[in-house]
């Protein structure tokens, strides 16, 4: 585990340890299980998922993993403890750890667990603390260390925003695939386009697509996210006119991207023309605003206004950052809630979309790197015509 | 939405809020989101996903989803108001919820949140409860009704096991396929195989595959959970002996099936040929084990202890219930931990296996109906060779 180098991930410990002294919280402690995704782990160990990460104020990190072996090929921190040897139960584990780092029962400490932690699980590990350890306290909170990590996730470093370009120019092949898919003369179904993305995805090096990618046929376009995301039926039906939808990310080295376009086949009917118009128009306007000293809120503002002088709204956010997650912080939304004033080294998404029954759903997304000076585009979705 | 026969929906909501009174909770709020899956959602009320669920102790239901146009496709509850309508924002649905109900300030009255919420949330919720409801109580509990539905979820009606056995049908056709591909005479990737199982159930009807389907070669399959899931390498190597694993489930209608199974390649080495032996044997023990009045923590302590016999841990439960979720009640863990005895009308998977860096995983699963006088076995994965 010893490097000569300090890693990434070591370096950014030293700055989340740093924010516990000030905030004056012993122990950090990040779960990542099945119901409970939290990527902060991955950025502050290297490891992928499935595990507890405990970070001490000095700095010190030790991981407790449901696979060992997994961790000895990526976790880069100073110790690890399998958590079987805790019979996988989270009480256990902080009770375990504090005894292995020699706490002493009346020793008077602080454990931060993250905010999304269960309401059941925080409650009883508050419970057996307080046996052994009359003097912890167990914090959770939504501002503290939890909010202090999401907030410098924002800030992409120079090797994430390599990453994430990796990811975005595998992403913007398979687009340019895509349409040349799209623009043969045939019925194409969901399902073709769906797993043609995948393949794409892998082939070029991509650890696969980060979410269930949506494919969504004129049908069932009108949804925001299509339930099942995509099926046996036909995304581009060369006899039915309509809009169709694509939305699709890929994963490389834990990064992702995020896009969507819209297909608008044979002759529109007024209604889709100007649903299409609106929701270009929107995200012009968006993407002029997306710069240094903006609120994301201040954007997401703006675009409903605009989509409500003409008595639509936008049923979700109008884009999010993306990184180890494909939702992170900044959302744009309305309310003041996850939002950010935007700054040089965030990745963001733009994506707004309408939908009404009978006409369809369009949404146009790409992501965008927020520059000193205003913002570079790095996908290349847009709306196709066939 | 009105129906003339009640739905499954219905009936289950029925019992649950007779469940309510007996407990004396007015309200019952379920959550699912993108960060907090909750299948008892759709259990309740048929929408799939991303929407909260209000139900009343008089068995009143309301929905407020995230996409309208979605609910009113699959919902089958009595009121559908848009989350939108509350910024999307928790206790400003709950909020609006009770006065749309006309609860008087002064009202007394219990809320019931799932014990998975995250804790940041309940203490937000009661918080804002307080000042406009202050005689309203906020209860959050690994019990209570949380627990009741858990256990109802266990015994599967009829009409889930017809859509369960729908899923374990295509998912042994998708194995026979599988074994004809494995059979040919050259190297085969986990792209390759990854994509053949998606494809194979799109076509049979399947909503999809229900988790990230694994595929891990020789040089990978130690790991419990492979990560990334499959990549470019090879599954099936002619030069290379050794063993790989494939991890998968389709969904149907909701309804999971899940199943693994371990190719072994070339000549084994003994120690190869050890691990396997084992695995069957702890499988077969399992099963022996598998009826009415067995409690499954007994059998996942039979098969450890078995293990342990000859110096191995398996680093992982021995399996547990499916349903509209890949890992539900009943779990097969040493410890009391969400085991059950166990019923007639429990579908679970048994899934004994054991891993050595070097050696590689071993690991067999397949689905069972526990019956009245015993079980049966629904899938058909087997330990194959090449």
């Amino acid at each position: 585990m010893d490097l000569d180098y300090p890693t990434p991930y070591a370096i950014r410990r030293q700055r989340v340890a740093r924010e516990m002294q000030e905030q004056g919280v012993s122990i950090l402690l990040l779960e990542d299980a099945e119901h409970l995704r939290d990527s902060s782990l991955r950025y502050l160990s290297g490891h992928p998922q499935d595990a507890l990460l405990f970070l001490r104020s000095d700095g010190h990190s030790l991981l407790v993993p449901w696979d060992v072996h997994l961790a000895n090929l990526y976790a880069r921190v100073d110790e690890i403890l399998p958590y079987n040897q805790f019979d996988r139960l989270l009480p256990q584990a902080v009770l375990g750890v504090l005894k292995h780092w020699g706490f002493n029962p009346s020793e008077s400490f602080s454990i931060e667990l993250v905010g999304q932690e269960p309401y059941v699980a925080v409650v009883e590990l508050e419970q057996n603390l307080k046996r052994e350890f009359p003097n912890g306290k167990i914090l959770c909170r939504r501002e503290g260390i939890h909010s202090y990590l999401e907030e410098c996730r924002q800030i992409k470093s120079e090797e994430e925003l390599t990453l994430l370009e990796k990811a975005t120019n595998i992403t913007n092949e398979i687009l340019h695939s895509l349409e040349v898919l799209l623009s043969e003369e045939r019925a194409i179904s969901e399902t073709e386009v769906a797993l043609f993305i995948e393949i794409e995805a892998r082939k070029r090096g991509a650890e696969g697509t980060s979410f269930q990618t949506i494919v969504a046929g004129p049908t069932r376009s009108f949804a925001i996210h299509a339930y099942p995301t995509f099926g046996s039926g036909l995304f581009k039906d060369p006899e039915t006119p309509g809009l169709s939808i694509v939305d699709f990310g890929i994963f490389y080295e834990g990064y992702t991207s995020d896009v969507t376009f819209t297909l608008a086949s044979g002759t529109l009917t007024a209604r889709r023309r100007f649903l299409i118009d609106l929701v270009e128009e929107g995200y012009q306007k968006a993407l002029s605003l997306c710069k240094p000293g903006m609120a994301s809120w201040e954007i997401a503002e703006a675009v409903q206004d605009f989509f409500s002088r003409h008595s639509l709204t936008m049923p979700h956010s109008l884009g999010h950052g993306i990184g180890l997650e494909v939702h992170e912080r900044p959302f744009f939304r309305v309310k003041k809630n996850g939002g950010a004033v935007l700054s040089p080294g965030m990745v963001v998404t733009i994506e707004p979309g309408l939908y009404e029954e009978g006409t369809g759903g369009v949404r146009l997304e790409n992501d965008l790197l927020i520059t000193e000076t205003g913002h570079r585009v790095l996908t290349e979705a847009r709306i196709l015509y066939t």
